[in-house]
């Protein structure tokens, strides 16, 4: 244990804190590398997630709320929607995954870019021991085209046969790869230029949690409303959705600056 | 190893394209965390000052080449100047900061966020194989004011002493200490917007190997030229050099979203 002071840095801030909840969230996750199922480099991915969450002002932005509702849309009209989970969405929020799987309903799938038999196994038993049932991925026997090694691996019943997938903090060869199938891919990401918030179909830039809890609302809300899912997805424009996701940033940028004068 | 591709990822990348060289930093990093050297959330720190250089476009913009001009020519007037050295810092490029220290010439001090006697030593000890004198921080005899716990000490020879000092990727309580303590305070730290750079005298928003690469340049360039350090002192402006900084983000993120419209 060479780092004496690690997980104690939460008790110099107030818990009510804004800064404490992001706090308890590095630890869980540093946490998660001693157990195996995040790896280091998924802790660098969250550094720049967390980068971009404070230029949004560590909140849903009108863009994001609008892409969350389009994503809700696309999952109430699809006939085979899945959510996919890797090591570090599995380490943020496995409750809340969960939870939109039950309650689109969708199907779980996991998929790593790191694969290996044990994390496989170690992710899947994670999920299944916070109440995920039938979750996918332990026996995989498709490929997703256009990638190479293991991170093509995926079953037929769950992501190869899917028409919308959900993924969160995805890698960007496999989001293109997978609008390349056909598939309609909402993205969690909280950056609005990676190359996964280009490529998919509704890309939404915020943090996973909030991301998640907004969609799971909003398919309770728009849930046997056929007409208002069918306009959100016609009246919806990625592009001018990540335009207005980059002006806010900016926005906050030169907000921040003023902040930090005084 | 429960990470069977971890340390290959780069294989897939030309060793000329710019990606490989941000994935072998990863790489070395995520080793440094299983030698002890680097905690786990200094990996997380690491993504988020990733995210901000990425929104620089990956180089030193005039803005922080200015700013490191400032801060050499502080460096060649200083009486005794210190490079302050922490986990991340002696991770992510050892032989700059110490190329910077004899170059000054400067002492070199390592002070660490989470301090053991354990991490200390290692650190110490590692700089010492790469070629450095007389590091301090063995043992420290000191307390810089208003801070709590270990992160506190430091040595009367170095950071308590110092007139001028180089704080690569600080926290925010320590840099504003320092500046309490009436230090000019040299910080090099991706983020603008960080209470680091709010608070530094000379806050570098530059990646640390290219900062440190460009202040020994400058200091080379400017030594025994004292009408043009002090020239330099004082027409810098360090709100104006930091407007500057966030224009030049907000620029490439909006330049970022053409690009990813094609």
């Amino acid at each position: 244990m060479p780092f004496g002071r690690r997980g104690r840095e939460h008790m110099d801030i107030p818990k009510d804190h804004p800064r404490y909840k992001s706090l308890m969230t590095r630890e869980r996750l540093a946490h998660m590398v001693e157990e195996g199922l995040v790896t280091p480099t998924g802790l660098i991915s969250h550094g720049r997630g967390e980068a971009y969450d404070y230029l949004m002002g560590e909140r849903s932005i009108p863009p994001a709320i609008e892409a969350e509702k389009v994503a809700a849309a696309y999952l109430l009209r699809a006939k085979n929607p899945v959510v996919c989970v890797n090591g570090n969405a599995a380490a943020l929020d496995p409750e809340n995954l969960i939870a939109l799987a039950k309650a689109v309903p969708a199907k779980m799938e996991v998929n790593l870019f790191h694969r290996t038999p044990e994390r496989m196994e170690g992710l899947i038993s994670y999920l299944e021991s916070k109440g995920a049932e039938h979750v996918l991925g332990r026996e995989p026997e498709c490929r997703i085209p256009g990638l190479n090694h293991d991170r093509a691996l995926c079953t037929k019943e769950g992501i190869y046969d899917c028409d919308v997938i959900v993924v969160p903090i995805e890698d960007g060869d496999r989001a293109e790869a997978l609008v390349s199938m056909g598939k309609i891919v909402i993205s969690i990401d909280l950056n609005p230029l990676s190359r996964t918030s280009c490529k998919a179909t509704v890309p939404i830039s915020d943090e996973m949690t909030r991301a998640l809890e907004n969609i799971i609302r909003f398919v309770e809300e728009f849930r046997g409303d056929e007409e208002s899912t069918l306009k959100l997805i016609e009246h919806y424009d990625n592009k001018k959705n990540r335009r207005e996701t980059v002006e806010y940033i900016c926005d906050s940028l030169k907000a921040g600056l003023g902040a930090g004068d005084d």
